[in-house]
């Protein structure tokens, strides 16, 4: 396969473009390989197209090497299915959803569980017909709030999701660890510099899960790491609880003036100053933190949330949200202190929270509030405080929630050391399901004894797409991409340069040897363009290997430049396609 | 590569699917191919995928061939280009629309025109980046009023579009006969049964145009052909003008009473029985009928258009329809009499037509209708018709229109004998646009002299999942599909049967020794299933060679069975690859 830019349909640009923050949207657009249609939405220009062709295939042969078989769904679908599992609704604002001429209500589809669910039951009946892995390599729709980044989160995007259908959780395991192990190779073939993080599984619903994150400072999703292999999104890090503390020799509890402390900061200052401790000052990790939220059910109906947190640590909205998914957090308004007078703005404790029936109002605290820790926190009345308070002696909370922010330097959960933060892009979502979509369609199968049982189900997601972004943010450098040879539109960039036609004689009978050897090439074969735009260009588009015939053609010799070591090597020209075939072997 | 059917997600059917009235749709379900999702939206298993995913390469290899260069297109899509070119209007129902988060419309393409156009706007500026052709694979929408058909018709479907730029017409005329070249290709590998036909363009602008039909009973398309090989799509034929008749010595016409008669028959009685001829019956093609309808423009204003055409034929509305495009045709009701009082219900004549001023209303006549002719017609006063009025003497219509029903009999235009009506299923399209979308978007390069000029576009497509449907409806007998070599899911079915193990023993190894050959295998691997049900599958199934391996296990045999024919042979174990790759090489 020869792509000739004399004719090729390309135009590279030296600008980045205007809306382009991150450096994959902006190499991809400069180097012509996507083109943006609407925001969000982005055509595939032909070499653009041949890379994501390439990343397809490879996730197409590692899915079908552990059995997964390929299908493809619709991409519009009907509202029904998404109806059962309260999908339709959950999914909110994300969710293109349309009519058709008879009123019908349809989706574009976000993820096809329902689909993949509905179309097993539909096909098999018996034990005997699992363990079965469907995938789909597929045009995806979700209308993000703030599409941007180029093909790194767009609104359509292409994915493959597969579905795993065992009848219980030892095979469903098996199932999850193909697919990781596939996953694995997948990204290793892409070039990908990742790690995989234990992760929540989101509005999918299910339990275990882990996401496959591309190291990138343009990623949205912030995970930890320690030093001895521990990994997770930040949302799934669980909080290690400290033993209980014995208070037998604690004071009682006692409430005093705190006049003007509405926050951590004012509130230690005061105690500092009156009411000074033997054992050193006072800091805002003796506080307990009061916070409330609203929780809107996808059924629209709100429910107040007090969450208690040590006052050194701010609530992460992300790690609470995940919490309580699928109700969406909203803020606790004025209006809603107005509905709750039992409230002290400022000055919340758990003398009204810990008792469900004072407030009605659910108090989740975090981990590290254990029986007999001693705390300073809120009486209930506007500038007074309590101290002395004991968990478990003074007040019960309702139970603990992962909502406090994780710091680097916190320890891992499974004692790896202290953690670190880092950036991710998320490549692929791998999780357990369970047996919300199969229960909710009403999925089964027969067991060995003629009962019907509930398959369990495993969803595994790779952004298709997204991976072509990830790559080039992985791996390219001030010239521009540099693409692992998988992925690459073509297997050398030969550059004829010069303006002797004796040159583009050399280059077309190298290229025709080429192709003849099953070597692909993008041949840059531009009469008039110069050679410093020409090389500029092959830099910018990142084929790994540049061929150039010119100056060198006197003495036999092209040359054969390595894009990302930079490294030249003079071959001379009956040799160069066994040198490309040896290079191409080796990698 | 090797299916098998132990563990392939596959369940045959033995009853159609009660929504199924055609003979494609019937088996690709029943077979397992396909599956409705919704009206008209289907879902591909994994043997449908996979044909669907060789016609596509099919189609690819052609376009590739031709220099067509591949891109991928959103099928979200903003609704500002479809404005520009009125289309966002035009398709009226059959365009599916949404709107996004911030309330912005888009719509699911239904073609690409105007995505094409601008990117190429976009691009390019210069005489000397032409000619290009662009193509993609890709999904379409159309919200069809009766999906039916299966995938034959469906609201999702895939299509292969592509697009020619040129800076004049004998440049066009390469790419378009490059893309004509190319369809005979790719429909020959595709084993269709078909034939091109002019046709007219319908809601996408310009003028010449061809389809390719395939012969099917279920085809939508009406066309026609003679003996001596002209073939068109009704809308598209020409009705040959007769000469012009000599009236020197014709009568002046006269207006008679014809009370009662306001259709053609009743008229046609009075006169034999009132006006008797010498020179034989009054019929039907004396009179001329004029028939009155109301246009309705994209932009939603209502004209009348008068038609007038020999009484012995009908209006054809599927003609006429593609004469006014883009306006539609709505009836001339009631209301509308009212407001032209002029109009004699019943009896209607040029004498109030044929001027213009008379009644404001445009006046098209049949062809046949030439200067010279003679008529009995409405003389717009109710009970009344007028003799002998003569074209040219004593009216003068506003021009002619192929209106005029088409029958079996009529002339070729281009006098190759009587023509044929026959049934076809529309699987590709070529036409010329002309200048509609460059002009309506603004696409202008450069010519040699620096001028700006307006590049001539082609539009080409294919229906993909169509053809996968057509080629049933083309290639099955009554157990079931026979799919051609190069489209078929397996090169071979091999059906193990029998209870003995050493069947399943010697099975596997022959299927291990295909697959090391290249040869990809369906194998029936299914214990406990009656070989009669295995062979009423590999006939259902389809793929052009079945291998049996049972009995003749014992005489060191299997057979070899071609779907089509039925033809057995027994093979010797050891000589069946070479057998197969024989097969394989020569079809």
């Amino acid at each position: 396969m020869v792509m000739r830019m004399s004719t090729l349909f390309l135009r590279t640009l030296r600008e980045d473009p205007v809306d382009a923050e991150v450096i994959s949207h902006k190499l991809l657009v400069r180097a012509g390989y996507v083109r943006r249609a609407a925001p969000g939405i982005y055509s595939w220009l032909p070499l653009g197209y041949r890379v994501l062709r390439n990343v397809e295939e490879i996730v197409r042969e590692e899915m079908d090497a552990i059995g997964a078989q390929e299908v493809h769904f619709p991409a519009l679908l009907p509202r029904e299915p998404y109806e059962a599992t309260n999908r339709w609704e959950e999914y909110g604002p994300n969710l293109f959803r349309l009519k058709d001429r008879r009123e019908g209500d349809y989706l574009l589809g976000p993820t096809h569980e329902e689909m993949f669910t509905l179309l097993v039951k539909d096909l098999y009946s018996s034990y005997k017909d699992l363990p079965l892995s469907l995938y789909q390599i597929q045009h995806k729709y979700r209308d993000e709030a703030r599409p941007r980044a180029g093909i790194l989160r767009g609104r359509e995007f292409v994915m493959k999701d597969s579905y795993s259908f065992d009848v219980d959780d030892e095979a469903f395991k098996r199932s999850y660890d193909a697919h990781r192990e596939a996953y694995i190779k997948i990204f290793d073939r892409l070039g990908l510099d990742y790690r995989i993080v234990a992760a929540m599984s989101g509005a999918m619903g299910g339990s275990a899960s882990e996401e496959f994150l591309a190291n990138a400072t343009s990623g949205e999703d912030t995970y930890v790491r320690s030093p001895g292999g521990y990994a997770a999104n930040v949302e799934a890090v669980v909080t290690p609880a400290p033993p209980p503390v014995p208070y037998d020799d604690a004071p009682a509890a006692h409430v005093e003036d705190t006049p003007d402390t509405p926050t951590i900061e004012t509130l230690v200052n005061h105690l500092n100053e009156h009411f000074p401790r033997q054992d050193g000052d006072w800091t805002a990790a003796d506080t307990l933190k009061n916070v409330l939220v609203m929780l809107r059910q996808p059924d629209g109906t709100r429910e107040p949330l007090a969450v208690g947190v040590p006052g050194d640590r701010d609530v992460d909205e992300k790690r609470l949200q995940a919490q309580v998914e699928p109700a969406e957090l909203e803020a606790f308004t004025d209006a809603d202190f107005e509905a709750f007078p039992m409230l002290a703005k400022g000055y919340i404790g758990p003398g009204v929270l810990g008792e469900k029936n004072a407030s009605g109002i659910r108090y989740l605290v975090d981990p590290r509030v254990v029986e007999g820790t001693r705390w300073v926190t809120g009486a209930d009345q506007s500038g007074k405080h309590v101290l002395d308070l004991v968990t478990g002696r003074d007040f019960t909370p309702d139970g603990t929630i992962e909502a406090a922010e994780v710091r680097a330097g916190d320890p891992a959960p499974d004692g790896s050391g202290p953690l670190e933060l880092a950036r991710g892009l998320e490549l692929g979502h791998i999780f357990q399901l369970g047996r919300k979509y199969s229960e909710a369609l009403g999925l089964q199968v027969q067991d060995e004894s003629g009962r019907l049982v509930t398959p369990t189900m495993g969803s595994y997601g790779i952004g298709v797409s997204r991976a072509v972004a990830a790559i080039v943010e992985n791996s390219h450098d001030g010239d521009g991409i540099i693409w692992p040879r998988e992925v690459s539109p073509a297997d050398v960039h030969v550059v004829a340069t010069g303006k002797d036609e004796t040159v583009f004689t050399a280059a077309d009978e190298l290229v025709d040897e080429m192709e003849r050897s099953g070597v692909s090439v993008l041949y840059d074969d531009r009469r008039g363009v110069s050679p410093g735009v020409k090389f500029k260009d092959s830099e910018l588009i990142g084929v790994p290997t540049i061929v150039v015939v010119g100056r060198g053609l006197a003495d036999g010799v092209v040359e054969v430049k390595d894009r990302r070591s930079g490294e030249r090597t003079e071959v001379p020209l009956a040799n160069v396609v066994a040198h490309l075939r040896s290079l191409l072997r080796d990698s």
